[in-house]
Protein backbone atom coordinates (compact mmCIF):
# COMPACT_ATOMS: atom_id res chain seq x y z
CA UNK A 1 0.00 0.00 0.00
CA UNK A 2 0.98 3.43 -0.44
CA UNK A 3 -0.27 6.00 2.65
CA UNK A 4 -0.30 9.32 1.49
CA UNK A 5 -1.22 12.69 3.97
CA UNK A 6 -2.72 15.43 2.34
CA UNK A 7 -4.92 18.21 1.55
CA UNK A 8 -8.20 17.80 0.01
CA UNK A 9 -8.34 21.39 -2.19
CA UNK A 10 -12.12 21.90 -2.12
CA UNK A 11 -12.91 21.99 1.19
CA UNK A 12 -9.10 22.90 2.21
CA UNK A 13 -9.28 19.52 4.81
CA UNK A 14 -6.75 17.71 6.13
CA UNK A 15 -7.21 14.29 5.43
CA UNK A 16 -5.22 10.97 5.03
CA UNK A 17 -5.60 8.02 2.96
CA UNK A 18 -4.83 5.34 -0.12
CA UNK A 19 -2.99 6.35 -3.09
CA UNK A 20 -3.74 3.86 -6.12
CA UNK A 21 -3.85 3.67 -9.66
CA UNK A 22 -7.37 5.32 -9.43
CA UNK A 23 -6.74 7.74 -7.28
CA UNK A 24 -6.81 9.14 -3.76
CA UNK A 25 -9.21 6.95 -1.31
CA UNK A 26 -9.82 9.39 1.62
CA UNK A 27 -9.49 6.83 4.47
CA UNK A 28 -9.54 10.31 6.65
CA UNK A 29 -13.49 11.02 6.40
CA UNK A 30 -14.23 7.72 7.92
CA UNK A 31 -11.63 7.31 10.55
CA UNK A 32 -10.10 10.65 11.56
CA UNK A 33 -12.27 10.66 14.75
CA UNK A 34 -10.71 8.32 16.78
CA UNK A 35 -7.14 8.53 14.60
CA UNK A 36 -6.48 12.08 13.58
CA UNK A 37 -3.25 11.38 11.68
CA UNK A 38 -1.66 8.76 9.89
CA UNK A 39 1.02 8.74 13.07
CA UNK A 40 -2.07 7.82 14.90
CA UNK A 41 -3.00 5.07 12.65
CA UNK A 42 0.80 3.70 12.47
CA UNK A 43 0.16 3.24 16.38
CA UNK A 44 -2.50 1.25 16.44
CA UNK A 45 -1.14 -1.28 13.74
CA UNK A 46 -2.28 -0.26 10.48
CA UNK A 47 -2.46 -2.83 8.37
CA UNK A 48 -5.60 -4.62 9.44
CA UNK A 49 -7.55 -1.39 9.36
CA UNK A 50 -6.17 0.21 5.94
CA UNK A 51 -6.64 -3.31 3.97
CA UNK A 52 -9.55 -3.07 3.51
CA UNK A 53 -10.26 0.12 2.18
CA UNK A 54 -8.17 -0.85 -1.07
CA UNK A 55 -11.06 -2.17 -2.78
CA UNK A 56 -12.82 1.15 -2.56
CA UNK A 57 -13.52 4.00 -5.12
CA UNK A 58 -11.12 6.89 -5.25
CA UNK A 59 -12.58 9.51 -3.68
CA UNK A 60 -10.09 12.23 -5.55
CA UNK A 61 -7.73 12.66 -8.63
CA UNK A 62 -4.10 13.34 -7.56
CA UNK A 63 -4.37 16.87 -8.76
CA UNK A 64 -6.98 17.54 -6.52
CA UNK A 65 -5.03 17.17 -3.07
CA UNK A 66 -1.61 19.01 -1.87
CA UNK A 67 0.27 16.43 -0.66
CA UNK A 68 1.63 16.93 3.26
CA UNK A 69 4.77 15.13 4.33
CA UNK A 70 4.06 12.05 4.65
CA UNK A 71 4.27 11.99 8.84
CA UNK A 72 3.56 15.95 9.37
CA UNK A 73 4.56 15.96 13.22
CA UNK A 74 6.72 13.14 14.57
CA UNK A 75 7.80 12.67 17.69
CA UNK A 76 11.35 12.17 16.38
CA UNK A 77 13.49 12.75 13.18
CA UNK A 78 16.89 11.63 13.13
CA UNK A 79 18.97 11.79 10.13
CA UNK A 80 22.24 10.00 9.29
CA UNK A 81 24.90 12.23 7.84
CA UNK A 82 27.47 10.42 6.28
CA UNK A 83 26.12 6.99 5.63
CA UNK A 84 27.79 6.48 2.11
CA UNK A 85 30.92 5.97 1.23
CA UNK A 86 31.51 8.29 -1.46
CA UNK A 87 29.95 11.02 0.64
CA UNK A 88 32.13 10.52 3.30
CA UNK A 89 35.08 10.77 0.75
CA UNK A 90 33.44 14.11 -0.26
CA UNK A 91 33.46 14.89 3.44
CA UNK A 92 36.85 13.41 4.94
CA UNK A 93 34.58 12.20 7.83
CA UNK A 94 36.49 9.67 9.67
CA UNK A 95 33.58 8.87 12.09
CA UNK A 96 32.88 4.94 12.89
CA UNK A 97 29.49 5.56 14.77
CA UNK A 98 26.69 6.82 13.18
CA UNK A 99 26.69 10.38 12.76
CA UNK A 100 23.50 11.28 13.62
CA UNK A 101 21.41 14.99 13.66
CA UNK A 102 17.70 15.85 14.50
CA UNK A 103 15.17 17.78 12.26
CA UNK A 104 12.08 19.28 13.88
CA UNK A 105 8.56 18.59 11.95
CA UNK A 106 8.56 22.28 11.10
CA UNK A 107 11.49 21.95 8.76
CA UNK A 108 9.79 19.49 6.17
CA UNK A 109 7.50 19.79 3.23
CA UNK A 110 5.35 17.84 1.10
CA UNK A 111 6.02 16.42 -2.20
CA UNK A 112 5.09 18.91 -5.29
CA UNK A 113 5.09 21.67 -2.70
CA UNK A 114 7.88 24.24 -2.53
CA UNK A 115 11.39 23.96 -0.97
CA UNK A 116 12.07 27.28 0.73
CA UNK A 117 15.53 28.84 -0.04
CA UNK A 118 16.00 31.02 2.21
CA UNK A 119 17.03 34.54 1.76
CA UNK A 120 20.18 34.43 4.35
CA UNK A 121 21.87 31.32 2.37
CA UNK A 122 23.41 31.05 -1.17
CA UNK A 123 24.23 27.37 -0.26
CA UNK A 124 20.99 25.36 0.00
CA UNK A 125 22.61 21.61 -1.30
CA UNK A 126 20.30 18.45 -2.21
CA UNK A 127 20.37 14.82 -0.50
CA UNK A 128 18.23 12.50 -1.80
CA UNK A 129 17.34 9.81 0.74
CA UNK A 130 15.98 6.82 1.96
CA UNK A 131 13.49 7.43 4.69
CA UNK A 132 12.54 4.80 7.37
CA UNK A 133 9.14 5.66 9.15
CA UNK A 134 8.69 3.40 12.68
CA UNK A 135 5.63 1.29 13.08
CA UNK A 136 6.03 -0.25 16.14
CA UNK A 137 7.47 1.27 19.58
CA UNK A 138 10.40 0.12 20.92
CA UNK A 139 13.84 0.73 23.54
CA UNK A 140 17.18 -1.73 23.32
CA UNK A 141 15.30 -2.75 19.75
CA UNK A 142 18.34 -5.50 18.81
CA UNK A 143 19.10 -5.40 15.29
CA UNK A 144 17.63 -8.90 14.68
CA UNK A 145 14.12 -7.63 15.57
CA UNK A 146 14.95 -4.13 13.83
CA UNK A 147 12.95 -5.07 11.02
CA UNK A 148 9.74 -5.74 12.08
CA UNK A 149 9.54 -2.04 13.96
CA UNK A 150 9.46 -0.47 10.24
CA UNK A 151 5.85 0.97 9.26
CA UNK A 152 7.44 1.59 5.78
CA UNK A 153 9.65 3.65 3.47
CA UNK A 154 9.84 6.70 1.67
CA UNK A 155 11.90 9.68 -0.50
CA UNK A 156 13.36 12.33 1.55
CA UNK A 157 15.12 15.49 -0.08
CA UNK A 158 17.28 16.64 2.77
CA UNK A 159 18.16 20.27 2.18
CA UNK A 160 20.77 21.58 3.70
CA UNK A 161 22.20 24.96 3.87
CA UNK A 162 25.34 24.43 3.89
CA UNK A 163 26.67 28.06 5.20
CA UNK A 164 25.04 27.71 8.29
CA UNK A 165 26.24 24.11 8.93
CA UNK A 166 29.35 24.90 10.19
CA UNK A 167 30.57 22.26 11.91
CA UNK A 168 27.54 21.17 13.60
CA UNK A 169 24.21 20.30 11.35
CA UNK A 170 21.51 21.92 13.55
CA UNK A 171 21.59 25.13 12.02
CA UNK A 172 21.92 23.38 8.70
CA UNK A 173 19.25 21.27 8.84
CA UNK A 174 16.06 22.86 10.27
CA UNK A 175 15.18 25.59 8.27
CA UNK A 176 11.78 25.88 7.23
CA UNK A 177 10.27 23.50 4.36
CA UNK A 178 13.98 22.84 3.48
CA UNK A 179 13.20 18.58 4.27
CA UNK A 180 10.85 17.10 1.61
CA UNK A 181 8.92 13.88 2.42
CA UNK A 182 7.26 11.90 0.40
CA UNK A 183 5.11 11.34 -2.26
CA UNK A 184 3.68 8.46 -0.06
CA UNK A 185 4.77 5.90 2.80
CA UNK A 186 5.31 2.18 0.92
CA UNK A 187 4.59 0.19 3.45
CA UNK A 188 7.25 -2.30 4.42
CA UNK A 189 5.69 -5.90 2.82
CA UNK A 190 5.96 -4.33 -0.10
CA UNK A 191 10.17 -3.76 -0.22
CA UNK A 192 11.76 -6.98 0.40
CA UNK A 193 15.27 -5.65 0.13
CA UNK A 194 15.54 -2.00 1.19
CA UNK A 195 19.04 -2.42 0.79
CA UNK A 196 18.43 -3.23 -2.69
CA UNK A 197 17.18 -0.27 -4.55
CA UNK A 198 18.59 2.50 -6.54
CA UNK A 199 18.44 5.89 -5.31
CA UNK A 200 18.82 9.24 -7.76
CA UNK A 201 18.72 12.55 -7.71
CA UNK A 202 17.90 14.99 -10.68
CA UNK A 203 17.97 18.54 -10.42
CA UNK A 204 16.24 20.09 -12.97
CA UNK A 205 16.40 16.35 -14.82
CA UNK A 206 20.00 15.95 -15.00
CA UNK A 207 21.11 13.04 -13.23
CA UNK A 208 23.37 14.48 -10.39
CA UNK A 209 23.54 11.45 -7.23
CA UNK A 210 23.17 8.17 -8.09
CA UNK A 211 23.82 4.78 -5.93
CA UNK A 212 22.01 2.00 -4.58
CA UNK A 213 21.17 1.54 -0.69
CA UNK A 214 23.19 -1.38 -0.23
CA UNK A 215 26.11 0.85 -0.35
CA UNK A 216 25.17 2.15 3.55
CA UNK A 217 27.85 2.05 5.65
CA UNK A 218 25.17 1.65 8.46
CA UNK A 219 22.43 -0.76 7.97
CA UNK A 220 18.79 -0.04 8.83
CA UNK A 221 19.12 -2.90 11.18
CA UNK A 222 22.08 -1.80 12.77
CA UNK A 223 20.43 2.46 12.82
CA UNK A 224 17.50 1.10 14.75
CA UNK A 225 19.53 -0.69 17.16
CA UNK A 226 22.44 2.12 17.48
CA UNK A 227 19.25 4.44 17.90
CA UNK A 228 16.72 2.72 20.10
CA UNK A 229 19.72 2.24 22.69
CA UNK A 230 19.31 5.65 23.99
CA UNK A 231 16.66 7.27 22.76
CA UNK A 232 12.66 5.33 22.92
CA UNK A 233 10.97 4.84 19.14
CA UNK A 234 7.59 5.52 18.51
CA UNK A 235 4.99 5.09 15.62
CA UNK A 236 5.77 7.98 13.40
CA UNK A 237 9.19 8.13 13.85
CA UNK A 238 11.21 8.81 11.05
CA UNK A 239 15.21 8.18 10.33
CA UNK A 240 16.57 9.64 7.27
CA UNK A 241 19.45 6.92 6.17
CA UNK A 242 21.82 9.60 4.66
CA UNK A 243 22.81 10.51 0.94
CA UNK A 244 24.97 9.37 -1.50
CA UNK A 245 28.02 11.43 -3.09
CA UNK A 246 27.54 14.07 -5.62
CA UNK A 247 25.60 16.90 -3.18
CA UNK A 248 26.27 20.49 -4.33
CA UNK A 249 28.92 21.55 -2.26
CA UNK A 250 31.70 18.67 -3.12
CA UNK A 251 31.51 19.86 -6.92
CA UNK A 252 34.12 22.24 -8.84
CA UNK A 253 31.83 24.50 -9.53
CA UNK A 254 29.95 24.11 -6.34
CA UNK A 255 25.92 23.41 -7.46
CA UNK A 256 23.45 25.39 -5.22
CA UNK A 257 19.79 25.46 -5.37
CA UNK A 258 18.07 28.43 -6.57
CA UNK A 259 14.55 29.83 -7.19
CA UNK A 260 12.75 27.98 -10.01
CA UNK A 261 14.68 24.45 -9.65
CA UNK A 262 12.92 21.38 -9.82
CA UNK A 263 14.56 18.56 -7.54
CA UNK A 264 13.65 15.14 -7.69
CA UNK A 265 14.60 11.71 -5.95
CA UNK A 266 13.86 8.67 -7.29
CA UNK A 267 14.03 5.53 -5.30
CA UNK A 268 13.74 1.88 -7.15
CA UNK A 269 10.03 0.74 -6.02
CA UNK A 270 9.31 3.70 -3.42
CA UNK A 271 8.31 6.52 -6.24
CA UNK A 272 9.82 9.61 -7.33
CA UNK A 273 9.29 13.18 -4.88
CA UNK A 274 9.16 16.30 -6.78
CA UNK A 275 9.60 19.67 -5.61
CA UNK A 276 10.40 23.15 -6.66
CA UNK A 277 12.22 25.72 -5.44
CA UNK A 278 10.87 29.20 -4.02
CA UNK A 279 13.26 31.97 -2.79
CA UNK A 280 11.99 32.75 0.35
CA UNK A 281 11.27 36.17 1.67
CA UNK A 282 13.28 37.94 5.21
CA UNK B 1 7.33 34.46 40.69
CA UNK B 2 8.50 30.95 40.59
CA UNK B 3 6.24 28.76 38.44
CA UNK B 4 6.58 24.94 39.19
CA UNK B 5 5.19 21.57 37.22
CA UNK B 6 4.20 19.03 39.97
CA UNK B 7 2.79 15.77 40.59
CA UNK B 8 0.45 16.24 43.68
CA UNK B 9 1.40 12.96 45.47
CA UNK B 10 -1.64 12.34 47.29
CA UNK B 11 -3.94 12.17 43.83
CA UNK B 12 -1.45 11.41 41.53
CA UNK B 13 -2.30 14.19 39.63
CA UNK B 14 -0.07 16.35 36.76
CA UNK B 15 -0.70 19.88 37.85
CA UNK B 16 1.55 23.41 37.79
CA UNK B 17 1.33 26.60 39.82
CA UNK B 18 3.71 28.68 42.22
CA UNK B 19 6.49 28.54 44.05
CA UNK B 20 6.12 30.17 47.44
CA UNK B 21 7.62 30.76 51.05
CA UNK B 22 4.69 29.09 52.56
CA UNK B 23 4.50 26.12 50.01
CA UNK B 24 3.09 25.78 46.79
CA UNK B 25 -0.04 27.32 45.08
CA UNK B 26 -2.02 24.61 43.05
CA UNK B 27 -3.00 26.66 40.18
CA UNK B 28 -3.92 23.79 37.58
CA UNK B 29 -6.68 22.98 40.04
CA UNK B 30 -8.36 26.05 38.80
CA UNK B 31 -7.06 26.87 35.01
CA UNK B 32 -6.07 23.31 33.56
CA UNK B 33 -9.10 22.56 31.84
CA UNK B 34 -8.27 26.02 29.61
CA UNK B 35 -4.43 25.61 30.06
CA UNK B 36 -3.39 22.03 30.54
CA UNK B 37 0.07 22.28 31.17
CA UNK B 38 2.59 25.75 31.72
CA UNK B 39 3.16 25.67 28.49
CA UNK B 40 -0.12 26.46 27.42
CA UNK B 41 -0.34 29.15 30.14
CA UNK B 42 2.74 31.00 28.58
CA UNK B 43 1.45 30.69 25.07
CA UNK B 44 -1.68 32.84 26.86
CA UNK B 45 0.83 35.51 28.74
CA UNK B 46 0.71 34.31 31.83
CA UNK B 47 1.98 37.12 34.26
CA UNK B 48 -1.76 38.95 34.10
CA UNK B 49 -3.05 35.34 34.97
CA UNK B 50 -0.96 33.86 37.59
CA UNK B 51 0.25 37.42 39.41
CA UNK B 52 -3.53 37.46 41.31
CA UNK B 53 -2.57 34.00 43.11
CA UNK B 54 0.26 35.45 44.52
CA UNK B 55 -1.70 36.20 47.56
CA UNK B 56 -3.28 32.38 47.64
CA UNK B 57 -2.68 30.50 50.13
CA UNK B 58 -0.51 27.30 49.88
CA UNK B 59 -2.22 24.09 48.81
CA UNK B 60 0.98 21.48 49.80
CA UNK B 61 3.91 21.74 51.89
CA UNK B 62 7.21 21.31 49.38
CA UNK B 63 7.32 17.52 50.14
CA UNK B 64 3.83 16.38 49.00
CA UNK B 65 4.90 17.14 45.55
CA UNK B 66 7.08 15.55 42.89
CA UNK B 67 8.61 18.02 40.47
CA UNK B 68 8.42 17.65 36.90
CA UNK B 69 10.86 19.25 34.72
CA UNK B 70 9.47 23.25 34.86
CA UNK B 71 7.74 22.66 30.93
CA UNK B 72 7.62 18.55 30.68
CA UNK B 73 7.33 18.72 26.79
CA UNK B 74 9.15 21.51 25.02
CA UNK B 75 8.27 22.00 21.23
CA UNK B 76 11.89 22.15 20.99
CA UNK B 77 14.98 22.20 23.18
CA UNK B 78 18.34 23.79 22.10
CA UNK B 79 21.95 23.10 24.03
CA UNK B 80 24.50 24.96 22.87
CA UNK B 81 27.59 23.76 23.46
CA UNK B 82 31.15 25.37 24.15
CA UNK B 83 29.84 28.46 25.34
CA UNK B 84 32.15 28.90 28.26
CA UNK B 85 35.64 30.31 27.48
CA UNK B 86 37.04 27.68 30.15
CA UNK B 87 35.18 24.59 28.68
CA UNK B 88 36.47 25.68 25.26
CA UNK B 89 39.73 25.61 25.75
CA UNK B 90 39.32 22.01 27.67
CA UNK B 91 37.76 20.85 24.12
CA UNK B 92 40.36 22.31 21.68
CA UNK B 93 36.87 24.20 20.41
CA UNK B 94 37.58 26.61 17.78
CA UNK B 95 33.78 26.93 15.90
CA UNK B 96 32.77 30.60 15.59
CA UNK B 97 29.28 30.11 15.17
CA UNK B 98 27.29 28.76 18.35
CA UNK B 99 27.71 25.29 18.37
CA UNK B 100 23.83 23.63 18.97
CA UNK B 101 22.55 20.40 19.54
CA UNK B 102 18.83 19.31 20.18
CA UNK B 103 17.48 17.39 23.32
CA UNK B 104 14.16 15.70 22.82
CA UNK B 105 11.83 16.27 26.25
CA UNK B 106 11.92 12.41 26.81
CA UNK B 107 15.54 12.68 28.07
CA UNK B 108 14.53 15.23 30.69
CA UNK B 109 13.69 14.86 35.00
CA UNK B 110 12.63 17.19 37.13
CA UNK B 111 14.15 18.24 40.32
CA UNK B 112 15.13 16.16 43.43
CA UNK B 113 13.98 13.24 40.53
CA UNK B 114 16.74 10.76 39.85
CA UNK B 115 19.01 11.25 36.95
CA UNK B 116 19.48 8.01 35.21
CA UNK B 117 23.32 6.69 34.44
CA UNK B 118 23.07 4.37 31.39
CA UNK B 119 24.28 0.78 31.98
CA UNK B 120 25.98 0.93 28.41
CA UNK B 121 28.30 4.20 29.74
CA UNK B 122 30.84 4.38 32.25
CA UNK B 123 31.15 7.97 31.04
CA UNK B 124 28.08 9.66 32.77
CA UNK B 125 29.24 13.81 32.82
CA UNK B 126 27.84 16.88 34.52
CA UNK B 127 27.47 20.25 33.28
CA UNK B 128 25.71 22.48 34.78
CA UNK B 129 23.56 25.87 32.77
CA UNK B 130 21.71 28.36 32.98
CA UNK B 131 18.25 27.60 30.89
CA UNK B 132 16.12 30.16 28.97
CA UNK B 133 12.27 29.48 28.65
CA UNK B 134 10.92 31.30 25.86
CA UNK B 135 7.53 33.07 26.52
CA UNK B 136 6.88 34.76 23.19
CA UNK B 137 6.84 33.09 19.24
CA UNK B 138 8.97 34.72 16.77
CA UNK B 139 10.70 34.44 14.05
CA UNK B 140 14.08 36.68 13.04
CA UNK B 141 14.02 37.90 16.43
CA UNK B 142 16.57 41.04 16.01
CA UNK B 143 18.46 40.73 19.44
CA UNK B 144 17.59 44.14 20.17
CA UNK B 145 13.90 42.34 20.59
CA UNK B 146 15.18 39.29 22.37
CA UNK B 147 14.95 39.57 25.97
CA UNK B 148 10.79 40.83 25.30
CA UNK B 149 10.34 37.21 23.96
CA UNK B 150 11.80 35.36 27.67
CA UNK B 151 9.72 34.56 29.93
CA UNK B 152 12.16 32.73 32.75
CA UNK B 153 14.94 31.68 33.40
CA UNK B 154 15.77 27.71 35.22
CA UNK B 155 18.67 25.34 36.44
CA UNK B 156 20.00 23.26 33.69
CA UNK B 157 21.94 19.82 34.38
CA UNK B 158 22.51 18.50 30.98
CA UNK B 159 23.78 15.07 32.14
CA UNK B 160 26.12 14.00 29.25
CA UNK B 161 26.96 10.29 27.89
CA UNK B 162 30.60 11.13 26.84
CA UNK B 163 31.07 7.86 25.37
CA UNK B 164 28.37 8.03 23.14
CA UNK B 165 29.10 11.95 22.07
CA UNK B 166 31.88 10.72 19.50
CA UNK B 167 31.95 14.04 17.46
CA UNK B 168 28.53 14.35 17.39
CA UNK B 169 26.32 15.33 20.67
CA UNK B 170 22.96 14.01 19.58
CA UNK B 171 23.68 10.38 21.25
CA UNK B 172 25.21 11.94 24.09
CA UNK B 173 22.57 13.98 25.27
CA UNK B 174 19.24 12.35 24.59
CA UNK B 175 19.38 9.37 27.00
CA UNK B 176 16.28 9.18 29.36
CA UNK B 177 16.12 10.49 32.39
CA UNK B 178 19.57 12.52 32.02
CA UNK B 179 18.81 16.12 31.19
CA UNK B 180 17.71 17.47 34.95
CA UNK B 181 15.49 20.92 34.54
CA UNK B 182 14.59 22.43 38.07
CA UNK B 183 13.30 23.48 40.53
CA UNK B 184 11.60 26.19 39.05
CA UNK B 185 11.03 28.96 35.83
CA UNK B 186 12.14 32.44 37.84
CA UNK B 187 10.27 34.74 35.63
CA UNK B 188 11.99 37.11 33.78
CA UNK B 189 11.26 40.31 36.03
CA UNK B 190 13.35 39.00 38.77
CA UNK B 191 16.56 38.67 36.83
CA UNK B 192 17.96 42.22 36.04
CA UNK B 193 20.63 41.23 34.26
CA UNK B 194 20.56 37.36 33.02
CA UNK B 195 24.69 37.70 32.29
CA UNK B 196 25.51 38.30 35.74
CA UNK B 197 25.04 35.80 37.99
CA UNK B 198 26.88 33.14 39.29
CA UNK B 199 26.70 29.63 38.64
CA UNK B 200 28.14 26.64 40.49
CA UNK B 201 27.89 23.01 40.29
CA UNK B 202 28.16 20.48 43.52
CA UNK B 203 29.21 16.89 43.23
CA UNK B 204 28.78 15.46 46.77
CA UNK B 205 29.06 18.59 48.29
CA UNK B 206 31.98 19.44 46.30
CA UNK B 207 32.21 22.30 44.07
CA UNK B 208 33.56 21.34 40.88
CA UNK B 209 32.43 24.26 38.31
CA UNK B 210 32.04 27.70 38.88
CA UNK B 211 32.00 30.89 37.07
CA UNK B 212 29.83 33.93 36.06
CA UNK B 213 27.22 34.28 33.32
CA UNK B 214 29.39 36.99 32.31
CA UNK B 215 31.66 33.67 30.76
CA UNK B 216 29.26 33.26 27.91
CA UNK B 217 30.67 34.04 24.87
CA UNK B 218 27.44 33.92 22.59
CA UNK B 219 24.97 35.48 25.37
CA UNK B 220 21.46 35.28 25.49
CA UNK B 221 19.94 38.12 22.80
CA UNK B 222 22.48 36.69 20.58
CA UNK B 223 21.54 32.92 20.95
CA UNK B 224 17.85 34.08 20.07
CA UNK B 225 18.46 36.21 17.16
CA UNK B 226 20.66 33.62 15.75
CA UNK B 227 18.17 30.21 16.43
CA UNK B 228 15.08 32.66 14.99
CA UNK B 229 16.52 32.85 11.99
CA UNK B 230 16.34 29.23 10.97
CA UNK B 231 13.98 28.22 13.25
CA UNK B 232 10.66 29.81 14.59
CA UNK B 233 10.54 29.76 18.65
CA UNK B 234 7.58 28.72 20.54
CA UNK B 235 6.31 29.59 24.07
CA UNK B 236 7.73 26.66 26.46
CA UNK B 237 10.89 26.52 23.79
CA UNK B 238 14.40 26.25 26.00
CA UNK B 239 17.59 27.06 25.05
CA UNK B 240 20.75 25.75 27.27
CA UNK B 241 23.29 28.26 27.13
CA UNK B 242 25.79 25.66 27.66
CA UNK B 243 28.23 25.01 30.96
CA UNK B 244 31.51 26.51 32.48
CA UNK B 245 34.69 24.49 32.50
CA UNK B 246 35.54 21.74 35.00
CA UNK B 247 33.40 19.07 33.33
CA UNK B 248 34.27 15.32 34.55
CA UNK B 249 35.77 14.33 31.39
CA UNK B 250 38.52 16.25 30.63
CA UNK B 251 40.14 15.97 35.00
CA UNK B 252 43.04 13.76 35.27
CA UNK B 253 41.87 11.43 36.64
CA UNK B 254 38.42 11.81 34.91
CA UNK B 255 35.35 12.30 37.25
CA UNK B 256 32.38 10.57 35.84
CA UNK B 257 28.89 10.13 38.23
CA UNK B 258 28.11 7.13 39.56
CA UNK B 259 25.17 5.41 41.23
CA UNK B 260 24.08 7.26 44.24
CA UNK B 261 25.79 10.61 43.56
CA UNK B 262 24.27 13.81 44.40
CA UNK B 263 24.56 16.36 41.78
CA UNK B 264 23.89 20.23 42.49
CA UNK B 265 23.49 23.22 40.00
CA UNK B 266 23.43 26.68 41.90
CA UNK B 267 22.55 29.98 39.84
CA UNK B 268 22.13 32.93 41.95
CA UNK B 269 18.78 34.82 42.36
CA UNK B 270 17.22 31.66 40.59
CA UNK B 271 18.09 28.65 43.18
CA UNK B 272 19.63 25.12 43.37
CA UNK B 273 18.51 22.17 41.40
CA UNK B 274 19.25 18.74 43.16
CA UNK B 275 19.38 15.58 41.92
CA UNK B 276 20.18 11.80 42.86
CA UNK B 277 22.06 8.99 40.32
CA UNK B 278 20.80 5.93 39.83
CA UNK B 279 21.90 3.11 37.81
CA UNK B 280 19.44 2.16 34.74
CA UNK B 281 18.90 -1.47 34.59
CA UNK B 282 19.16 -2.17 30.63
Amino acid sequence: MKLISFIERKDNRKSYGLFTDRGVVDIGQYLAKDYADLKAILAFGMTSILKEFESYPADYQSNEVTYLPVIELPNKIFGVGMNYQEKRLEFNESNSAPTLFIRFPDSQTGHEDIILKPAQSNELDYEGELAIVIGKAGKNIARQEAMSHVAGYSCYMDGSVRDWQHSWFTAGKNWPRTGAFGPWLVTADEITDPHNLTIETYLNGCKVQSDRTSSMIHQIPNLIEYISTFSALSPGDVILTGSPGGVGKKRIPPLFLKEGDTIEVCIERIGTLRNTVQLASV
